[in-house]
């Protein structure tokens, strides 16, 4: 057994106090062993001066599209989606998927966050990023039937469940799956009704977009005459570790649903507000106890894959969603993009305790915007930015020290980015 | 003369295009001499690969609250202030509010930010730290008359005049002063019909606080019948050259007072979510002619002092408020940062073009949060972040070379700014 010791820092415990504590994890079994007085480990880690916070996890991503950051702005879901961004992806390759998930890889690293959900095409290059990048990731195929006839509806899903079969287990063990039909306005119920008890057999979780813009929600209710999450039920969805995306326009009803069915959601707040979708009744899902996480979507509605960012809008938004400043606060905000994330994604992490997986970052405090030190989780939210982040570890492996990523070079990666990017938008646009 | 040459990089020209070109200062003037191909200066700064733009311009902020960042939060506006903020502001010395503004200046610096606009007390300190640090300002003391005699309330207008009087011209020229009722709520109207005729004799611009909550627009159209900034023109304010910070709560009328008056508005989206205070019709602003700045406020409500996570924030809540993803696009967001912050200011920097102030600062864009280099107008909004900023250059003078802030001992200032928060809490709290 080799162990890793974090040594020197103050750690953010599970009840959001911070403590002088140093953490030893086991390599083998990517577990913290202890945290607190600690016995020596077999490497060291110096965080002297350094705040220790469970890595963030992204619950919610296309890592991919960091090839697209930038690449089309200022335009609502669908033209964005229809004029722009599907057009490109159609002309991507998977060597593309793999430059595009190994930028957005690197960015996560540097940003501290240390697991995330995806949902893309090419998964296998994905895969392969991830195993290398060293970070945790639920991934899967987003299955896409609309447009398409039976036979090709029922192969998109098939594809869905092979890709979740195949790749669960992958990375020793760090990358896990979930069948993604894409939406419920994109995915027909007839097809869902018929592959969706497939889907339970094989013990697959299963994760959707839904009620992210007022344009998915009035379909459903105008040919079904009822509210998307009702009928997202009634077609074999929303049980227990699943999970949807956005939430933007969940009503009361669709909230308590949520809850009493265990099912997790992820607000992206940054997409929500770029996208002009909506703003998430966060705090409102968080009262019914409902299991909250935070994602970044994208990087092309985003721009970027900083969690801190993220976690810094779900709480300033929040507060203006509830007209109330003291929702979402600064415990809440940080608690749903760490162990809320997790539970959402199905990961042991989230938390600095024994037991959990040994996924966390090193952050350094003593920079003139994290100055004074009045409070510091409120620094996490309000104040601290990815670049403050010094050290990140993934199943107790060192992924980034002082500010160097180990486990990719970042300096080719985005050298390859740069380059693929500009090849797919001349095969895009010729 | 002494010239600088900011040679090797990119510029972004003031119509959002960029360009490959070199800028060439004189340190006397402190003016842009030459965009392009210019001649050799006598001290260089090499910024290659580097984006030079020009310096933001935070058009409202309390710099010296810095010193409260983290001191309490998720908590509404008048419950914050009454509670925490001014219990606290009542014991800060000259030496807190000189230490609170040191650091917010050395924040400022290595965010990018070359100028600002500032109501607070102790305004002495404030300015002896803006001619320390570099930067160009526009200062001024926060009269209050409310809960106070008819003298001590004409008092405190002296003051504010004296202020703006004492230290125009300050810091060779850097500083610059207005006239700074707090706000309409705080300082009653009577006593403005007396004393803004004085301030306009002597040729003083205005700033106040307006309708950033409802529950500063409601007593006014209670007692008034009318709406704010109507009473605001009944008592001599919103003349060309005064702005207001905030504008959350404007209806359409008032948006068109101020276009028609001339008078200039400083958006503040964080601290306006923070406190869930509104979203201020910023693009309507805009599509009606007023001259629209950003702010970050106060630290204590935002919690930095980042003109990067603002520029962001406006162009992200302003889609939100328009209900329309292409409102405050990325151009316009990016615009009102610099030239419109910049104007509402009365500064002669926020472009980068001859005959300008030598106002700028030189972004990295090699990193991967930036990568690929599709937008970068869009990355500028969207993806960066102060700590992409390399170089700070205000009135031809590096403030900031290769993230080392030359002016301002960086270390000593948060040393002090963390003991000085430290002893000011528990005088307040004991």
């Amino acid at each position: 057994m080799t162990t890793l010791e974090i040594v020197g820092g103050r750690v953010l415990r599970p009840d959001m106090t911070v403590e002088r504590a140093d953490v030893l994890a086991d390599q083998g079994t990517g577990e913290i062993l202890a945290v607190g007085d600690v016995p020596a480990g077999d490497t060291s880690l110096d965080v002297t001066d350094g705040l220790v916070i469970p890595g963030l996890v992204n619950a919610h991503t296309h890592v991919a599209m960091a090839l697209l950051r930038g690449y089309a702005d200022d335009k609502p879901l669908h033209a964005w989606l229809r004029e722009d961004i599907w057009p490109i992806e159609d002309v991507l390759e998977p060597e593309d998927v793999r430059a595009g998930a190994e930028l957005g890889l690197v960015e996560m690293i540097r940003s501290g966050t240390t697991g995330f959900c995806d949902m893309y095409f090419d998964v296998g290059a994905i895969v392969d990023a991830v195993d290398r990048a060293g970070l945790r990731a639920r991934v899967g195929y987003g299955s896409v039937t609309v447009g398409k006839d039976e036979k090709a509806a029922r192969e998109e899903l098939e594809a869905g469940l092979r890709v979740a079969q195949e790749y669960d287990g992958a990375a020793d063990g760090r990358v896990s799956t979930a069948f993604m039909p894409h939406s419920l306005t994109t995915v027909d119920g007839r097809e869902l009704d018929a592959f969706v008890p497939r889907v339970r057999e094989a013990g697959v979780p299963i994760h959707i977009h839904a009620n992210e813009t007022t344009g998915e929600v009035k379909p459903i209710v105008d040919e079904h005459d009822e509210r998307p999450l009702a009928y997202a039920v009634e077609h074999g969805l929303l049980e227990e570790r699943d999970f949807i995306a956005h939430g933007t326009h969940c009503d009361e009803r669709e909230i308590d649903i949520l809850a009493e069915r265990g099912a997790g959601v992820v607000h992206c707040p940054a997409s929500n507000m770029k996208l002009a979708s909506g703003i998430a009744p966060v705090q409102a899902m968080v009262d019914a106890g409902v299991t909250v996480g935070i994602g970044t979507d994208g990087a092309a509605s985003n721009n970027d894959l900083s969690m801190f960012d993220e976690l810094r809008d779900a709480a300033m938004v929040g507060k203006l969603a509830a007209g109330d400043a003291s929702a979402v606060d600064a415990p809440t905000a940080f608690g749903m993009a760490t162990a809320g994330s997790a539970a959402v994604a199905g990961f042991d992490s989230g938390r600095i305790a024994e037991g959990k997986n040994a996924d966390l970052a090193v952050v350094d405090l003593d920079t003139p915007h994290l100055t004074p030190h009045h409070d510091l989780v409120s620094h996490l939210v309000y104040a601290v930015t990815a670049a403050d982040v010094r050290h990140t570890v993934c199943d107790g492996r060192v992924l980034m020290r002082d500010r160097e990523v180990l486990t990719l070079d970042a300096d080719a990666v985005r050298e390859t980015a740069e380059r693929r990017a500009r090849a797919a938008v001349e095969r895009a646009e010729s």
